[in-house]
């Protein structure tokens, strides 16, 4: 059965606020209801995605929304959350068990994530910059990219984040100067090829084909596919010039929707690094291995309009949804007219977590 | 699609032990693996159930075992998390994403759960045990049950649990009189009739119709559905006669399989409370609305045979998915002898959480 996405909604994502996890979901949800011709009482699922502990979220907010649905539950895959909430919420759709089901993100700052304890193959060198430093060595070394091609992905991304009143970094500008200058963390990658753990909230509402036929503008998920490689930094780093999620999650989501990378006209791509926005390019097929850095600089493919993880901040389960929302926004032709893009018909979301150890690629079609 | 349970697997449950939530799972699922023809490359999903805020563990265990799932997620649904698990699985498999898919639920004791903190409705009433007592009182005023039934339920169980070597109170006897003249906790409950908190871990594998031609004898899901009311006590609480998330859920899953309660042979009922039982009994229709403290002499239908929750002991992410366990066993003629039940066919599993907020109903055939 086919499965489509009907409303999106996004908070403007910030360091912190008074809101607690559930309060800001609520008022995502209560937007899409308002966004939607679905009616509350015809919801009858509920996937909240976040790396915090609060309990029996799923419930708590339904109740404060006032939504009695079928399966209310909550989920967590680290940086991977939200895109997996979608997948669950798909298969719950495609199966005919849901016609309707609202998927939604939270995070706070301190939720936990940002560091894999369990992996202990990192020894003291157990934050994702150190991994992600891993990979910029081994693409500078095999394909001569360097800081300067880095640094034009951050521009790109920071100037897009200047046209989405939603990002984290919306008012504040990075030119290709300040980044290239900015202080280096781990070489060689510095502060500003790193994305920036935030506060915020995006939510989604998939419906099955029947209720789509109320949809003003519905966006059909075409491919959507999830690879799990383990979970260990040593587990998947046999080969630093491409990340085997990615690639195998591509392979099987552009099978699916019996589309090619060129078919695609606009991404989101998981940038957390400006490194993996290079291996993104790559891994995905939008051009050949190794030519990633010179990709930054085309003009075919829209990429990361929103701002991407740099431009946006990374609220850990919100992010995939709010990735997801962005190529929904700019299919619909209901992105903000001043970073709206035109004549886009096919988008791709790409997401991962740690150290790419999994990867989940969703290609929908307006 | 169908789906059918090929292969379950339960470790002791136990106070504590010195494994990791992530060990446990480990031992259980290869477990499942021994004794399943289904090959570790084909299981193509993973979902792991549990209360830990441990992150990723959904790929952790994955990367420990040695699978290469499709999707790989943890969630959380408080004591219903194993049989939310179990329902995205068979969604997943429905849906025709995934053909092989193990579900394992784990919790140390130590695990969070045990209160809802966020339901400031309780006041400082905010443990199970004073809901439960609620229900109670309510029970006895309506219908005139009282402490020897509730004892009776309690005495059976734990009298199933001296048949199962993998309960928490195997070795240990509770006549009635020890149960009656336990220690009151909450009037009129006593401590006889609460279970009791504690670390396990159970697996079971869900396969396709087509991979269950290899099952020797594979056990086929004909109703799954969950009903979810709110979260807080008070939302719930204008009628303490009746759990609804209960009566809901089972009328939904016995119409989606065809059947009637009179059709159940066995079932696992969820017994955090004695009165629990008994209310299940009515909601789920076994009896009429008031008859369930006579419903428990009855001899007709099987039921908590594993020696439920009160005899087993609750490791809350492990619950639902040992209550499904017990079912399959039952129903594959492979429980111990000594606790083998003879002519089952057909097994209804209830879970639930919170109050009775949420409650799934899964309806099993051989």
């Amino acid at each position: 059965m086919k499965v489509a996405i009907d409303s999106v909604d996004t908070l403007g994502f910030e360091k912190s606020s008074d809101f607690s996890l559930s309060e800001l979901a609520c008022k995502s949800i209560i937007n899409i209801l308002k966004k939607t011709k679905i009616e509350k009482q015809e919801v009858d699922g509920l996937i909240v995605s976040t790396c915090s502990n609060e309990q029996y979220l799923g419930n708590i907010i339904s109740e404060m929304v006032g939504l009695n649905p079928k399966i209310s539950t909550k989920l967590e895959n680290l940086c991977n959350s939200g895109t997996s909430a979608i997948f669950l919420g798909y298969s719950l759709i495609a199966s005919g068990i849901c016609n309707s089901i609202i998927i939604t993100g939270i995070e706070k700052q301190y939720s936990p994530g940002n560091q894999l304890l369990w992996d202990i193959t990192r020894g003291v060198y157990d934050l994702p910059v150190h991994w992600a430093a891993l990979f910029a060595k081994a693409h500078f070394r095999n394909f001569n990219t360097c800081d300067e091609d880095l640094a034009l992905i951050s521009e790109k991304n920071h100037k897009n984040a200047n046209k989405n009143p939603n990002a984290l970094f919306y008012n504040k500008v990075f030119r290709f100067d300040d980044i290239i200058k900015s202080k280096k963390i781990v070489d060689p990658l510095k502060i500003l090829d790193c994305c920036y753990p935030c506060e915020g909230c995006s939510s989604l509402l998939l419906v099955s084909e029947k209720l789509a036929k109320r949809s003003e503008n519905p966006i059909w998920i075409k491919g959507i596919s999830q690879n799990n490689q383990g979970a260990s930094f040593a587990n998947i780093s046999f080969d630093l010039r491409s990340i085997a999620s990615t690639r195998i999650a591509s392979r099987e989501a552009f099978k699916q929707a019996k589309l090619k990378p060129s078919d695609i006209d606009i991404a989101e791509l998981h940038d957390a690094f400006t490194i993996l926005e290079v291996l993104a390019y790559e891994d995905i097929g939008f051009t050949e291995k190794g030519q990633g850095s010179k990709f930054v600089k085309q003009e075919r493919l829209y990429t990361n309009t929103r701002g991407g993880l740099l431009g946006c901040g990374h609220p850990v389960g919100a992010t995939g949804i709010d990735q997801t929302n962005e190529i929904v926004l700019q299919l619909q032709d209901k992105a903000p007219s001043i970073r709206q893009r035109k004549n886009c018909t096919r988008g791709l979301i790409h997401n991962m977590a740690a150290a790419g150890t999994s990867s989940t690629i969703i290609i929908v079609e307006k």
